[in-house]
C-alpha cells in the first residue's frame, strides 16, 4: 500500500510491481536476509538487488518498514521529487540500504553476479576453516524485462559455469510486460532455460499469498551450494487491485485515488495513506535488533580473525577501508625515449604485471581476448573458476555487456577490490549501457580497451573505432585515457586506480610507438601537458593523443628547424584537462593562440572545444577499412606530410 | 585450403573456422542452397549468414567456387589487403554474395531473425495458394562466440516465439575461443537453452568428416516448418593441420608454411597454394546453372503472378525495385503555431498514422515499449505472431539490441521493406553495436528513440539521456534529428524514409512544444536554416534543437524588443546541415559572427563545432536527476531566465 500511496501522491511511478511481489519481498527480508539497518555499509551483510528497478517503491518500503534511516516516511512521500532519497529508480548515490544502481532492465541480477562474484573470491581469499569471515548471500529480484535483456543471459550463463551457490534470484513471473501479456513475445520456458546454463531450478505458483512457499524455496535454494538458484514465483501484476491487477496499465501508472481505495477494501486494509499500523512496523523492525546483533556477532568474529591471523587481517580491514596499499605504484615503469617503443595494450600488459604482486586488491580479465589486450597478471596463473575462487583472473567468455555489468558488480560490493575488463575498444559498443552505470554510479571499474583505432587493420571497419573515443568522452563521470607511450600508460593506470570513484576508459593501440623524451607518468594526471615548446610565444599548437603524438612530435621538429615556433601538447585524458585550474589551462593552451592542431585517429567531433573555429585536425570523419594498419593510416591521412601540411597551410593564413 | 593460403599470404586472418566448418559449408552450400552465383541479388535466393564472421574466409571461398564474380582467385590472393574485395571480415557493402555485414559476434544470428521476418512477412503478404513468389530459407553459420552474445540470446528467444520455421542455424560446436577452450567459461547446455526458446534441435556428432549426416540434419530441419532449427555441429578447430587444430593458436593465426604444408599432408590435398583442381570447380560451379534455372523458374511464376496479380505484383515489383509508392507523403502533417504544442513523441506517432496506409513496406514496433514509443501505426490492429505474419507491427520484447539487429536484418533482406523500431533514446545505449551495423552497413533503419532529455522527468538519470544525442552523433553515416515542433518531426520522417542507405534516429521528446511560426518540413532537409531573424546582421545567433527551440525563439523575442539584433537557428540534424554547400552554410552561420549560443538539453559535447572558443551554451555536462521533468529542466538551468543572462553576457563581451 505505500508504493500504492506514493505513486498516487506524486502521480508517477510503479506499482504493479510492488503490489505483486510484496509478499516475496516480506518472506526474504523478513525470514532471511541478514542485514543491519543501523548500518547499511555493514560489510558481511547478505546483498539484496532489486533488478526490477522500477518497482523501487517495493525496496523503499523495505528499507523504511525495517527502520533503515535513510527512508523516512516523509521520504516516501516525496517518492520522485527533486532532492527526495527516493528517486525514480534505485540509486546507490542517493539512498543508503540500496545496493546496485538499478532500472535499465537485466543490469541489476548482471550487477548480482559480480556481487556474488566478489563473495565468493573474498570468501577463498580471507576465510579460514575456523573463521568465516566473509559469508553472505546475494538476493535479487528480477523480472520479465530483466529475463529478456541479452545481458543477464550472458551473466546468467557465466554464473552457472561459476557455480555461484549464494546467489538466489527470485523471478516474479507476472506475465505482463508493457506491451501487454508476455505472450506477445515472451514465451520461452525461462526455467528450462536457467537449467541449462546450470542453475538450480524451483517454481512457486501461488506467489500472490503462499509466503510460506516462498520461504521453502529460499530454504532449499540456500541448501544448494554449487548452483545459483532461480525461484520463478508466479504473481499478479497489481496483487489486490480489482479492476487494474493483471494489466500492462498497472505497471508504470498511479492507481488514482478511487482504484486505491477499492484495493484497501479487497485488501481488507483498513489503514490511510502512509499509514503504517504500529503492529506492523513491531514486527518488522526487529531486523534492527537483529542486524546488531549478527554485527556484533561478526565484530566478534573479526577480533578473534584480527589476533589469529594479523597479516590477512590487516590486508582485509585496509581493503574494506578502501585504502591502497604502501607502494602500490612502485613498480609502474618509466621509459626514456632510447627504450624501443610498444603498442599501449603491450606497456598496459607490464602495467598489470607490475601492480599485480602489490595490488593484491585488482581483479579481472577479459571478454575473451586476453592474448589481444593483454589483460593477464604477469606470473598468475590459473583463473577464477568454480574450483578456484581465490584467483583473481576472469574469463568472461564472449560477453562483453556481461563483463562491464559484472565488474559494475564487483565495484558495488565495496570491499576494496579493483575491478578490471578487457576486450577490444570498439565493442565498448556491446556495454555501453553499463559503463554509463560505471560513470553514474561511482565504480572505480578500468576498462582496458585495446585496437583503439584504425591502426587495427585488418580486421577492417567492424572492428576499427573511430567514433568510439569520442562517444566514451561524452559521458560524464568517464576518464578516457588514450597514452602515448610508456611512460602516459603507467600515469593513466596511475591514476585509473587512485580515482576509485569513477570509471576509468583506457584506449590502447594494437601497434607499437615511441617512447616520448618528455613524456610524464605524473603530468597524466593534469590531462594535458606541454611535451614539447618553443622559445617565447607559440604561433602554433599541435595536440596529440595516443598513436598520433608522435605525428606532432615530428612534424613540430621539422617547422621547428624550418624556423617556426610550435608547442606540443599531450592530452591523454580531456576530462582531468578540463579540471585543472584556469590559469593552468591557459599557461597550456593560451587562449590568444588560435592557430592549433589536434591529431588524433578518430573523429574529430568534440575536439573542437579545442580547436575552435579557427584550427584544424588531422582526424577522420568516416569508417576505415579492411587493410594493414600501416596503410590505413596512411590512406586516412595520418602521414607527418599531411600533418605538416595542414600546418603550413594555417600558419600561412592570417 | 584456400583459407590457409589465403591468411598464409595475407599473414592475418582466422583460418580455424574455414578449416573446421568446410564440411558444412559444402553441405549446404552444394546440396541446399538455392541462390544464383550471376545474380548475387536474385529475390528469392536464399539468404546465407555467417555470423561468425571472421571465418570470412570460408565465405569468399564457397562464393568462388560457386562461380560468384566477386570473388575471383586474385580477390582471394588480395584477402585484406587495401581496396580488395576481401575484407577481414564479410562486408555487405565490399562484396556481392556477402548478405550481411558480420565480425561483432552475435549480430550476423540476429540479422537472420530479421532475415526470416521479412521472408516470414512478404510471404503471407504476396503468396497465393498458386504461386509462391516469396519462398526462401535462411541458414546461418555461427560459432561459440555468437552463442555467447546476449544479443543472439535475445533475438533467438523472439524467433522461438515467432515459429520462424525456415530459419535454420549451424552451430559449429568447436568447444574453443580466443581465451582457450571453452571450458573456461562456457558449459551450458547450448541445444537444451535453443529447446528452452521453441527451437529444433539436432546434433551431428562428427563435423568434420560426415558431411551426409549434416545433410541429413539439415532436411530434417527443413521438414520441421513451425520451429526455427538449430544444429549443433562438432567440430575440430583447424581441422587438418596436425599440431595446431584444436587449440586457439589455430584461430585468429597464420598456419605459416611449414604447418600448412603438413596439413596438406595431413589431408592428402595435392595442389600448391590457391590451386583448385578443375574436377573441383566443375563441381561446384554446377551451381551457375542450377542458379541460372531456379532464377528463371522464379521468373516464369512472377510472370504468372503478375498477370493473375496485378496489383499485387504491381506493389511486390515497386518494393523489389526500392522505389516508394507514389503520395507515400502526402498525409504527412504540417501545422502553424495557433496549434497547441504536442510532444514530438506524439507528433511522430501521428507521422507513422499518416504513413501506414500510403506505405505499405513500413514495418516496425518497439522494444516492449509502444505506448510510450508511440511507435503503433493508427487504425491497425494485430501484430506480426505466428499465426499473422501478414502484420506489420513488431513486439520486440525488452530486447532492444536484438531489435536493432533484426531491424537491420529486415533492411538486409533488400525487398523495399522500410524497418523502424522504438525505445527511449537512453537504451539507444544498449543496441549501440547494432546501430553502428546500421551506419556502416548503409541501411536506411529509423530509430525513434523517445524521452530524450532530462524531460523525461521522475524516472531519473538512469532514463534521461544527456550523452546520448552526442555520441549518436559521433557515428558517421548516421542521420541524428531533434526536431522542434511538429512541422519538423514530419520533416525528419521525409528526409528518414527517403534515406534508403543510411540510418536516421528521431530523438523525440516525451514533453510537449509548441508548434513555430516559420517552422518548415522541408526545410528539415538542409539540416539547419534560419528560423527567426533580424533586420541586418545578426549581433548574435541562436542555435536551438527539440524541446529548446523554444526558449531560443521567446529569448530572441524578448531581445529583439529590447533592440538587439538577433538570429535563430533551428538545427534538427546537424550531419544534414554540414552536407549543404558552403554557401548555405555561411549565409546560415555567417564565419564573421561569432556570438553564438546553442540551447540543447543534453551534454555540449560537439557544439564547439559552431560555437567555437567564442561562443557559449546552454547545455548540461552532467547526469539528470529524479523529479517532474519541468523542475529538472529549470533545475539544470533550461530557463528563459538563463538563456537570457548567457545571451546578455555574450551581447556585453567585446
Amino acid at each position: 500500500m505505500l508504493a500504492v500511496d506514493a505513486v498516487n501522491k506524486s502521480n508517477s511511478g510503479h506499482p504493479g510491481l510492488p503490489m505483486g511481489c510484496a509478499p516475496m519481498g516480506y518472506a526474504l527480508w523478513d525470514k532471511f536476509l541478514r542485514h543491519n539497518p543501523n548500518n547499511p555499509q555493514w560489510f558481511n551483510r547478505d546483498r539484496f538487488v532489486l533488478s526490477a528497478g522500477h518497482g523501487c517503491m517495493l525496496l523503499y518500503a523495505l528499507l523504511h518498514l525495517t527502520g533503515y534511516d535513510s527512508v523516512t516516511i516523509e521520504d516516501i512521500k516525496q517518492f520522485r521529487q527533486w532532492g527526495a532519497r527516493t528517486p525514480g529508480h534505485p540509486e546507490t548515490f542517493e539512498t543508503p540500504g540500496v545496493e546496485v544502481t538499478a532500472g535499465p532492465l537485466g543490469a541489476g541480477i548482471s550487477n548480482a553476479v559480480g556481487l556474488a562474484i566478489a563473495e565468493a573470491h573474498l570468501a577463498a581469499k580471507f576465510n579460514k576453516p575456523d573463521t568465516k569471515i566473509v559469508d553472505h548471500y546475494t538476493y535479487v529480484i528480477m523480472g520479465d524485462g530483466c529475463n529478456q535483456e541479452g545481458v543477464s543471459s550472458e551473466a546468467c550463463s557465466l554464473a552457472g559455469h561459476l557455480k555461484l551457490g549464494k546467489l538466489i534470484a527470485l523471478y516474479d513471473d507476472n506475465q505482463i510486460t508493457i506491451d501487454g501479456r508476455t505472450e506477445v513475445s515472451f514465451t520461452e520456458d525461462v526455467l528450462k532455460r536457467y537449467e541449462s546454463y546450470g542453475w538450480h531450478i524451483q517454481h512457486v505458483p501461488d506467489g500472490n499469498t503462499d509466503v510460506n512457499a516462498i520461504a521453502k524455496a529460499i530454504e532449499s535454494a540456500k541448501r544448494v551450494t554449487d548452483k545459483p538458484s532461480i525461484i520463478k514465483i508466479t504473481t499478479t501484476i497489481g496483487y489486490g487491485s480489482p479492476n487494474k491487477s493483471d494489466t500492462a496499465g498497472v505497471h508504470g501508472a498511479p492507481l488514482g485515488e478511487d482504484e486505491a481505495n477499492l484495493t484497501r477494501k479487497q485488501l481488507e486494509w483498513a489503514y490511510d495513506p502512509f499509514v503504517i499500523p504500529q503492529e506492523a512496523y513491531d514486527h518488522y523492525r526487529q531486523a534492527i535488533n537483529r542486524g546488531a546483533q549478527l554485527e556484533e556477532d561478526w565484530n566478534e568474529l573479526l577480533t578473534i580473525y584480527r589476533n589469529k591471523y594479523p597479516k590477512e587481517s590487516a590486508e582485509f580491514e585496509r581493503m574494506l577501508r578502501g585504502e591502497l596499499p604502501n607502494g602500490w605504484d612502485k613498480d609502474l615503469p618509466s621509459y626514456s625515449s632510447d627504450e624501443k617503443g610498444l603498442a599501449t595494450r603491450k606497456h598496459s600488459q607490464i602495467c598489470l604485471g607490475a601492480l599485480g604482486p602489490n595490488l593484491p586488491e585488482l581483479i579481472g580479465g577479459s571478454a575473451d581476448l586476453t592474448h589481444s589486450n593483454y589483460t593477464d597478471i604477469k606470473g598468475e596463473t590459473g583463473s577464477f573458476q568454480a574450483e578456484t575462487p581465490e584467483k583473481r583472473y576472469l574469463h568472461f567468455g564472449v560477453r562483453e555487456h556481461a563483463m562491464a555489468a559484472i565488474l559494475n558488480g564487483i565495484a558495488y560490493h565495496n570491499s576494496g577490490l579493483i575491478p578490471y575488463g578487457g576486450t577490444f575498444l570498439v565493442f565498448a559498443d556491446y556495454m555501453r549501457g553499463s559503463m554509463r552505470l560505471s560513470a553514474l554510479s561511482e565504480l572505480g571499474v578500468i576498462y582496458v580497451l585495446t585496437h583503439d583505432s584504425i591502426g587495427v587493420g585488418e580486421d577492417g571497419p567492424t572492428h576499427q573505432p573511430v567514433e568510439t573515443i569520442p562517444s566514451l568522452r561524452a559521458i560524464p563521470n568517464m576518464l578516457v585515457f588514450r597514452p602515448g607511450d610508456g611512460n602516459e600508460t603507467s600515469g593513466a593506470y596511475k591514476v585509473a586506480i587512485e580515482n576509485r570513484k569513477r570509471p576509468s576508459a583506457l584506449c590502447l593501440s594494437r601497434q607499437g610507438m615511441p617512447n616520448q623524451a618528455s613524456s610524464s607518468i605524473d603530468k597524466v594526471a593534469m590531462g594535458g601537458y606541454v611535451l614539447e615548446d618553443c622559445e617565447g610565444t607559440p604561433e602554433l599548437i599541435f595536440i596529440g593523443t595516443g598513436s598520433e603524438l608522435d605525428l606532432c612530435v615530428q612534424a613540430s621538429k621539422q617547422l621547428s628547424s624550418a624556423g617556426h615556433k610550435i608547442r606540443v601538447i599531450s592530452m591523454p585524458c580531456v576530462e582531468l584537462f578540463e579540471e585543472q585550474s584556469e590559469s593552468y589551462k591557459e599557461e597550456v593552451l593560451p587562449s590568444s593562440i588560435r592557430k592549433r592542431i589536434v591529431v588524433e585517429a578518430a573523429e574529430s567531433f568534440g575536439w573542437h572545444k579545442y580547436i575552435g573555429l579557427d584550427g584544424d585536425s588531422v582526424t577522420m570523419n568516416s569508417f576505415g577499412a579492411s587493410a594493414p594498419g600501416g596503410t590505413c593510416m596512411e590512406k586516412f591521412g595520418f602521414t607527418l606530410e599531411n600533418v605538416l601540411a595542414k600546418a603550413k597551410t594555417l600558419l600561412n593564413s592570417p
